[in-house]
């Protein structure tokens, strides 16, 4: 009884009718054809032999064998020898989908993109992913494959605190760090447990990305946007907020690190009043010229909540993040996170092997450099075709900024969209309660396309700057 | 300038005080040793070359290789010809930990358990799995890397599709699966939306896990026991709950299926009131004897939350489950996920790999044969030493409840951890609202332990069985 459960083959679930009109075979035939007929078994599919199947349902195998024979006579089976039983191939019906939402077609799907966000994708280092990926599996002892700590695997803990406290000037201990699966992940966490902690207000920048500011919105929070100058975003003016959310190393998108005396006001600020500072550190690995603007939670590891990503230095489909939280914050986002570790542990070991085994500051120097190159491209074809154009925000990260003529920057995007080349404007940027006076300019992500685009993209933009 | 940024090498943050007192060379002198004196730079830790160092901060060669002479005369600093600058050994005074938690010592932490809950993790099958990441990686396109579809990898979505259908009986499109982090993430979302969409009490079954109903409570929804008797959970008793959270195939933790009856009264219920019933399928691979009972999802698709899991059949810590859902919940479960998907696009594409390449079906087909033999030997080895014990709920899954005479079953599971086995009594999954009375009996999870440890836990376990 049972044996063929351990055939090896497919499971295929069914539910003939109860013996009724016609007996079994007919229940099985009536079954089967409706599984094939309603697209449930897919063209191609190899059915059990009559002798598994049969024990599955617990009935005689020549009742299988004949209800087999009765759908290939009629054509939604082929019986093959050597191949066994399969479903026909064309006998399958797929239910209509619904009808797709027209898809615009003018200016047509761009073929390149400068939209910043995401770094070159194709420089993945996939052999030295997978190497990591088989040595942390080949060390792990079974029982890391289990429902893991809330606050992520221990291994990743330990090793980005090491790199932390090494690359970004993080005070942080494997206890401080909880792992979420990307910035925005953490940024939900911490939105649900600010308003569980009574805050209303987050501060933000004037200029940030708007997906950011409906996660807060989506918590019930209220986003204000601080007031942005020449010497960056204006801490000073910081009131009543429970929390602000800032790109202290490099503003994104307008590139530049948060003034000194604004440094201080924040965290003086926040000492002041209690209040909370996300430290959204995106990007702190690549900086060209000189040594990086510190973490600003070296500062005030009490107020200050350093978060950090995988996904501007690997890929963000990795879906890993983390935050360094002050020991207050600690139980609070373990229970906003639900109790359970909510990322995969493979990926999580693999990235404690790839950050011990210096494979990540292997990866990171290269990019870097590769980046640098075409941050420097950017510039000088920039003064080449366009001189009357500035670039900005160039010290580090993967994107700059270039002002435009007031005015332009809306038709210059559609002129580039049409000549297959996505591009954000500044104005996508800006938060709706800015004050700043809006500037016309793109945000070029120059990281973003592979080493097998760039040169076109680079081009397409040169062609639309005025 | 910046040239050292290209070197290979460790990346390494400093913030030496500005030229002052001492100058350059003493304010790095400062900063490094301050750096080793808290712990921030591990011992062993090789340090940049004075090159590379140099042109990272933007000072002279010959500032940086005295300061590291200063600090090698120190002690800090070890410098050996061709293993270049290091952090000395025993250098590190690292910050003392905060005081551990008192462990509780009596009666030692269990060598052994049969805990429900987890499969075999010492038998997943690390080199298929590998082998399946291995081609995934090869294979996918280099945008699979960036952000990915909210509702998860698209290719994983199709795989399951079509393994759900043959296997499970499920009427499911890739467009209506959402891939979660495992069954609990995906009813952290479920409970916001139910929230959301102004229901108050969710109707579970009398037997249950207490962290699924916090996950409930956590979304502000309060949860209800139905009734449970010799027929299971007694769905007649439904009433204006607003959504009701069933085991059909197989009850966690007693062990039978939903009877044809309240199948169908839980169907019609929903049907009539417009509630969502939530089909927690949580071991559905795992059956032995006949055929298994078809998920609940194939009789009414527009009022049935199918919930599915890779932590039953691979391992929890793969952190991957998945929900088939009705047309009208599509949009705002996956804007409850958060608009970004959660889970890690490389581990969806092995998973993917896995299912399409027939890798799942032979491994469930092999953990179905050693599950099953277990389970024949804890039922022979009952029979033998404790016949007065009945054993239920085997003809699936990898746990059975074994029945105790009244008022024994604390003291079974107290003799049990002092035994150093690990197990968990009938009592600690009974919700408080539970009508039925209770029933003295151990939730015996055969699954648990590894090949190695299996024999010693049963034999734990008969030696404390009445």
């Amino acid at each position: 009884m049972g044996k063929a459960w351990a055939t090896f083959g497919v499971d295929l679930h069914l539910e003939p009718a109860a013996a009724g009109a016609g007996g079994l075979r007919r229940g099985l035939t009536d079954a089967l054809r409706d599984a094939v007929r309603t697209g449930r078994l897919a063209q191609g599919t190899r059915l059990p032999s009559s002798r598994s199947l049969a024990a599955d349902l617990g009935i005689a195998r020549n009742t299988v064998a004949e209800a087999y024979a009765d759908l290939v006579a009629e054509g939604w089976l082929t019986a093959r020898q050597g191949s066994g039983t399969r479903v026909a191939e064309r006998a399958v019906t797929p239910p209509p989908a619904a009808p797709a939402a027209p898809r615009r077609r003018e200016p047509g799907r761009p073929a390149l993109s400068l939209v910043p966000g995401t770094p070159d994708l194709a420089a993945f280092p996939r052999t030295a992913w997978l190497k990591a990926a088989r040595r942390a599996l080949a060390t792990a002892p079974f029982q890391a494959l289990d429902y893991g700590d809330p606050r992520g695997a221990r291994e990743l803990r330990t090793a980005l605190a090491g790199y932390l406290a090494r690359a970004r000037g993080v005070r942080a201990d494997p206890d401080s760090i909880v792992i979420t699966a990307g910035f925005s992940h953490a940024l939900q966490i911490l939105g649900r447990v600010l308003r569980a902690r009574g805050v209303r207000t987050v501060a933000v920048e004037s200029y940030g990305l708007d997906v950011h500011w409906s996660l807060l919105r989506d918590a019930g929070l209220t986003t204000s946007a601080l007031p942005f100058d020449e010497l960056g975003t204006d801490t000073s003016a910081l009131a009543g907020e429970g929390a602000v959310l800032l790109t202290p190393a490099h503003q994104f998108p307008m590139g530049v690190p948060l003034h000194p005396d604004r440094r201080s006001a924040v965290v003086d600020w926040a000492r002041r009043t209690g209040a909370l500072i996300l430290d959204d550190d995106y990007d702190g690995e690549f900086r060209y010229d000189r040594q990086p603007v510190g973490a600003l939670q070296g500062l005030a590891p009490d107020r200050v909540v350093h978060l950090g990503t995988a996904s501007k230095s690997l890929a963000p489909g990795l879906r890993l993040g983390w935050m360094v939280l002050p020991p207050s914050l600690l139980d609070e986002v373990t229970a906003a996170k639900g109790r359970i570790d909510t990322c995969g542990v493979l990926d999580q070991l693999t990235l404690a092997e790839f950050i011990t085994s210096g494979a990540y500051d292997r990866h990171v120097r290269s990019a870097r450099l590769r980046y640098r190159r075409r941050r420097d491209a950017l510039t000088t074809a920039v003064a080449d075709h366009a001189p009357e154009v500035r670039v900005s925000g160039i010290a580090a990260g993967l994107h700059a900024v270039l002002s435009l003529p007031p005015g332009t920057e809306q038709s210059i995007t559609q002129a580039a969209a049409w000549q297959g080349l996505a591009l954000h404007g500044l104005s996508s940027y800006r938060h709706e309660s800015a004050v700043a006076e809006h500037t016309d300019a793109l945000v070029v992500g120059y990281g973003t396309p592979p080493d097998s685009a760039w040169a076109g993209a680079l081009e397409a933009l040169c062609r639309v700057l005025p």
